[in-house]
């Protein structure tokens, strides 16, 4: 049978030896095991970024893949060790600590199961006192057995119910007299974009359409910070430089841009539930 | 047969999950494809770079790798979309947009087919009204679609004229009386060591050698900003910790360094056509 | 046979070329060898970095794996470039230059052989005249021939006394009358942490023990920088956000954490020797 690939994020960066030792622990489990990096640049300790993440790429890849998300701020109290399998047929090795948000909100969460650490955990003779790399030692590892077939999911651990899993509160946009107002709920980090909570059917029912020229008004905690006429494009490519722009994002939710330029930054705008916009007629 | 390695380059860093998403559409095309990064961190938008970087690293790979480059400014935009194979027998997926300048004006190239959207561009329920991520839904999947043996070269699209290819100006080096002059055509952003158009031959024709002590004279905007005699060396370890030196580049081409620092930021110095740079005797 | 594993760190970083053309060469030796990224942001010449990584990371590797090191800032010099075997069975190329440094006082190295040059370096028509770059042209090319099963460890070239290896001076702790005293050795550079060179065992025998709450004085070049009564906790997530503690890190060492912060960039910390750290009932 063919191995489950293993695809990785945390917050460790590469500018040490940390994922080098996770990576480590897997292939001894098992050399035939394919790692790949989604990324190791999940801003530290936010498991809304991690979570957002995997929305957005999980989808892509083939079923059966084992996703392990190391973003992990409360490692060593009593948060959970999880897999969890996703109704589209994915697994996510994770602590459950905010981390399933949009995998369970969207597609949602067939079973998730607690780690049995007195079987799925490394344990050497230089590693029984080590208490905060749970990324080498338990999800790695356990995600490791689950990939090669050592274990299956039933042998990760015992259910719990769904409905423990840690969430995140979701906001969700809406339509409003004359257009519709959301949140950006995360960012384009590289090239400054903000990404809504809007999706894009939405947004057309609210009657906006490519070519339109939309009136788009942002608040920071209520007051208001950006307002002005702007386009609605298919693509950057459409815009000037410079020029601040709507388009239909890769997840097909409403974003904005400065072309060849960064939003975020020029802009001085973030995310979160305190960055909110309106797009009205 | 042995599938082709995928060899990817772009502008997307590991800052999100953009690359996570077009490497699982990759996997889900062929899981067998093996993926390697060139890098993520070329410049935003500097199709420059990444015409440079092909030429920095594509002929050590096997032959018949297909290289997959996505810095694209223009997406969304009528820029082309391509497949070129080089006359030493590689594939590059790209853009049109300048990327392929060093290998037409370098080892030269043999065909170039438009990639055909109605047959090599991932369509699904989910990103059929998503016109920004050309990485993930052309270039990724035509790219991983070609190394799998799924198409042909034939099939990736009609050919079109190699005179078409869209290039930067490549600025030759110039002998002069006691000398030569050439540009620093890029840099090394790591160590900050700047290389200059001038090939090691021609170096050596203008009549300077290992050992000797050269004048060296830069200028930016034809405003002169260094002058000064400096040794020519073979390798960085013979040099005292923050020497200015000349050294014969990785691909036989003159440079310059710091030793043991950074010569672009301790010194200003940067590369284009601006930065002219002239050995005497 | 199974092909050994090639492992690599360097201080390349991926914002050129230079990877991408290294494991170009490798994969052109052998398309079959697979390439693992330990990280490429090991800090600029920084040999001691490079050797407590390997140190970090490669006792969790399959025997026989083969680690490739290129830091290495005497490129060119009469540093000798070569490999070693370590008595736990892992391979490490790398010049030595202070690289080997923790393998050899740790696990201890069996042999090791200088790279013989005239066998085991890469020669093309176009890099014969290149002296600096010999992660491509020589490590990587000799490592790529080692794991792939061409050439044997004898066949690397000729051994040399292992008491010939180059070493950076490695610092001890002490136990003094009331507690135990040492240096930081190493940070975590993403979090921000402090590594000391005091092991578990012998901060245990000085009477401490997770809950303590213990005095910690920190110095720099004898003056004094830090002085607080901190707790020693098992794990992150037992701190409040922003608390100094002490914890037991992924070495079975001594470590400080300022709890979701950055302990070296908040209290302006580092490493090396002139970072003394006492810990006193």
């Amino acid at each position: 049978m063919e191995k489950a690939l293993l695809v990785f994020q945390t917050d460790f960066t590469y500018k040490e030896g940390a994922v080098a030792a996770m990576y480590g622990v897997v292939k001894s489990v098992d050399r035939q095991l394919e790692i790949i990096d989604a990324t190791h640049e999940i801003p530290q300790y936010d498991t809304w970024s991690a979570s957002y993440r995997l929305h957005q790429y999980m989808r892509f890849w083939p079923k059966g893949t084992v996703f392990v998300s190391v973003v992990d701020p409360g490692v060593g109290t009593a948060r959970r060790a999880c897999v969890a399998l996703s109704n589209d047929g994915y697994y996510i090795v994770t602590p459950d600590n905010g981390t399933l948000t949009h995998i369970k909100n969207g597609v949602g969460i067939k079973e998730v199961r607690v780690i049995d650490e007195t079987v799925n955990r490394l344990v050497r003779d230089d590693n029984k006192h080590v208490s905060i790399f749970h990324g080498r030692d338990l999800f790695g590892y356990c995600a490791a057995r689950l990939a090669s077939g050592i274990i299956s999911f039933e042998e990760v651990g015992k259910t719990y119910p769904i409905e423990e899993i840690i969430e995140h509160p979701i906001i969700k946009p809406q339509t409003i007299s004359n257009g519709i107002e959301g949140i950006f709920e995360i960012n384009d980090p590289n090239f400054g974009n903000l990404w809504t909570n809007i999706p894009l059917d939405l947004f057309e029912k609210a009657g906006f359409h490519h070519g339109d020229r939309i009136r788009t008004v942002i608040f920071f905690k209520d007051k208001k910070i950006f307002d002005e006429v702007i386009p609605y494009f298919s693509s950057f490519g459409m815009a000037e430089n410079h020029q601040v722009m709507i388009y239909n994002n890769e997840l097909n939710h409403i974003a904005l841009a400065e072309t060849v330029g960064n939003l975020c930054q020029n802009y001085g705008l973030g995310y979160g539930a305190d960055y909110k916009v309106r797009f009205t007629n």
